[in-house]
């Protein structure tokens, strides 16, 4: 019974440290997002988090833990969401992998990148995450293309999209522009269907 | 003799005026490139000039003044440069093109996006600044690539060209991914010369 209890407890006290974890991880992003690196501490997560400084640390022991971590969780869920994408459209799928770059994610990520080319100790491990995060998406979108890269270009051509959907969403960094992001997005994705055969 | 004398004394001065201006503006987007938005003050960038902080700000009233000055000189530098591509072929447009968005200059304008973007004070300034390069880019490379934008399509395959150029701009930020980039060029290249025909 002893032995019992102690496991029934420890599981709920397990949920509320990956609770916890959570919550910080979703403030890093929206902190990065809405104020870059240089207003974006860990003190300033654990606030917005509703999570003591302490416990904050505890789960990430530096800044650079913290928002690599955050920056890397959302992009695996992310990732999930994508996969749900099977069967759709290129069409739909196209707009599915634009839409990654566009949204806080994404501005998110940029303020990390900006950031940790300026900063020593940031920079390589974003430079690994962002390289594992680039390697994943890129897979996704082959399977979901349907594009067979043993055709030589093909590989060239997926990549090339999802270097224009990046573009894309830097160019709404300061602007929301939609309208145009939408038009250019149907024309690619006519391009690619073309060329993917 | 008088009026001569005066205008000729006056001439250098201009002279003078200009070179500090343009030493100004190139060691702006040097350091802005090399330090970021945090890291590039009005002072910094007058040293770096080899220039009196009271004549930067003579030239320049405010940071903001300067900074978005910068950017539009060089980029403008950029658009005379590009100009002389006229009469190359499209693969050798679509990578000269993409060079633009992969040194200093792109480096130094994402720095000045990402602080926009979070800068109350920045953001409108460099918001009409981005617009307005972007078109006269856009309408400088619809004029290189001879495309005929009166066909449906045809404009929204040359925006996403540049997307593209600005994503793979992106990659660079962190590591050289060089070869990867001439690969993804030389093949969106013959995508797009099918494309606009």
């Amino acid at each position: 019974m002893g032995d019992l209890s102690e496991a029934s407890a420890r599981a709920p006290k397990q949920d509320r440290s990956r609770a916890t974890r959570r919550r910080l991880l979703e403030a890093a992003v929206a902190c990065l997002a809405e104020r870059g690196w240089a207003g974006s501490t860990v003190a300033v997560v654990a606030e917005h988090a509703g999570v003591s400084r302490g416990a904050a640390q505890h789960h990430f022991p530096t800044r650079e833990d913290l928002f690599t971590a955050a920056v890397e969780y959302v992009a695996e869920e992310r990732s999930h969401a994508l996969r749900a994408l099977t069967g759709k459209s290129r069409a739909d799928v196209v707009s599915a992998l634009v839409a990654l770059y566009t949204g806080p994610l994404f501005r998110a990520a940029l303020h990390l990148w900006v950031a940790a080319s300026n900063e020593d100790q940031l920079r390589p491990r974003v430079t690994e995450l962002e390289a594992r995060v680039g390697r994943e998406t890129h897979h996704i979108a082959v399977e979901l293309l349907g594009a067979d890269e043993s055709r030589p270009g093909v590989r060239e051509t997926v990549q090339g999209l999802l270097d224009m959907a990046r573009g894309l969403g830097l160019a709404t960094l300061l602007t929301d522009d939609t309208s145009r992001r939408e038009r250019v997005v149907a024309q690619w994705a006519k391009l690619l269907d073309e060329a993917l055969g």
